[in-house]
């Protein structure tokens, strides 16, 4: 399983910061959306030059003009971008068609979908890399909030997948158990104390 | 019924030639989706330091993080900001709370959400100011597409609300017709030969 650090943080400056402490710990290096949106794609090619051996996601959370906002996040140098699942299936295939102009990939995100399996299966038959089962910051912020919601779709899909959703040092195994290709951890890393060592210690946890 | 145009460009440069052609014609300047993720929210700042009598609109298109997403938005000069009607309830809510405390307002736009009559009393419920109801490019691309079912559903929801998908010469008075509070126009004026002129015969036709 593969670990990726999700920087919701609002400046290159920030970004270029937590990276550098974390990159070696993880497989792939995503930029945030609000991140995205307050500092542009330039961001993208910064964090992507950088680290140019990481895999550099940008969580676009497309949800129109599919072929046109991948197409701009990968000519940045983005190697993964995603789409929103509740984007229609055309946003979702422009997306894709984008990516395999550029040999990168898109992920879905699942985030407000209300039934994940059904729409992770037809996002991966419109040619999806892998599905971001996905509870937003405002979910998770929610009461009675559980991570186990999205391990049991992720797992009854059968498709490629990463789980989202306020994954810690305590429930990084979990996430392993349910099969998911990728583990992504936001606060736990960017809001500690030490970012490096939270990643560290999250990517000794995976076996 | 107010005009407002969409800035479906990719950069500052060209959104401010662009709203200085139609500005005198328009009553919202919207810095489309690409745009804002593209250049970043300095894009906003610009629009509205060139034309701070307009009331500029970023079209965000939030689905989580709805008060931070909002907070940096209006705080970049937006005047209007969007979220998803497939966010979350308390996301719309908490860039309604981002919205109060500036003084501004939150559009809600209904771009993929099937029970549009439904959802659009739902957001203005939240404290949305307008919904849009909106089929966004991919859709329109789609064969069969025609602009009257946003019309109806528009004219049955009984909310403040605008239309986007696609507006036109040959729509706009339809669009007066079925009780919109905004007609919002993006390739039939950023498209057009002469953009100053498209505006100018789109606000003439407005009664």
């Amino acid at each position: 399983m593969k670990l990726q650090v999700a920087m919701d943080v609002l400046t290159v400056e920030a970004a270029l910061e937590l990276a550098g402490k974390v990159a070696e710990y993880v497989d792939i290096i995503e930029l945030g959306t609000p991140l995205v949106k307050n500092a542009g794609l330039s961001a993208v090619t910064a964090i992507k030059t950088a680290h140019p051996d990481k895999t550099v996601f940008a969580d676009m959370k497309t949800m129109d003009a599919g072929e046109l906002e991948a197409e701009i996040a990968f000519s940045a140098g983005a190697d993964l971008v995603s789409v929103l699942g509740s984007a229609d299936d055309c946003t979702i295939a422009g997306a894709v068609k984008a990516a395999k102009a550029h040999n990168k990939g898109i992920v879905v995100d699942l985030i407000g979908v209300a039934d994940k399996v059904t729409r992770a299966k037809e996002a991966r038959a419109l040619g999806a890399k892998f599905i971001e089962f996905h509870a937003g910051l405002d979910e998770q912020a929610k009461p009675g909030y559980n991570l186990d919601v999205l391990l049991s779709a992720g797992e009854e899909a059968r498709v490629p997948f990463s789980v989202a959703g306020g994954v810690n040092i305590s429930t990084i195994n979990a996430v392993q158990r349910a099969g998911a290709d990728v583990a992504v951890v936001g606060g736990s890393i960017y809001s500690a104390d030490d970012p490096a060592l939270a990643a560290k210690e999250l990517r000794a946890a995976i076996i």
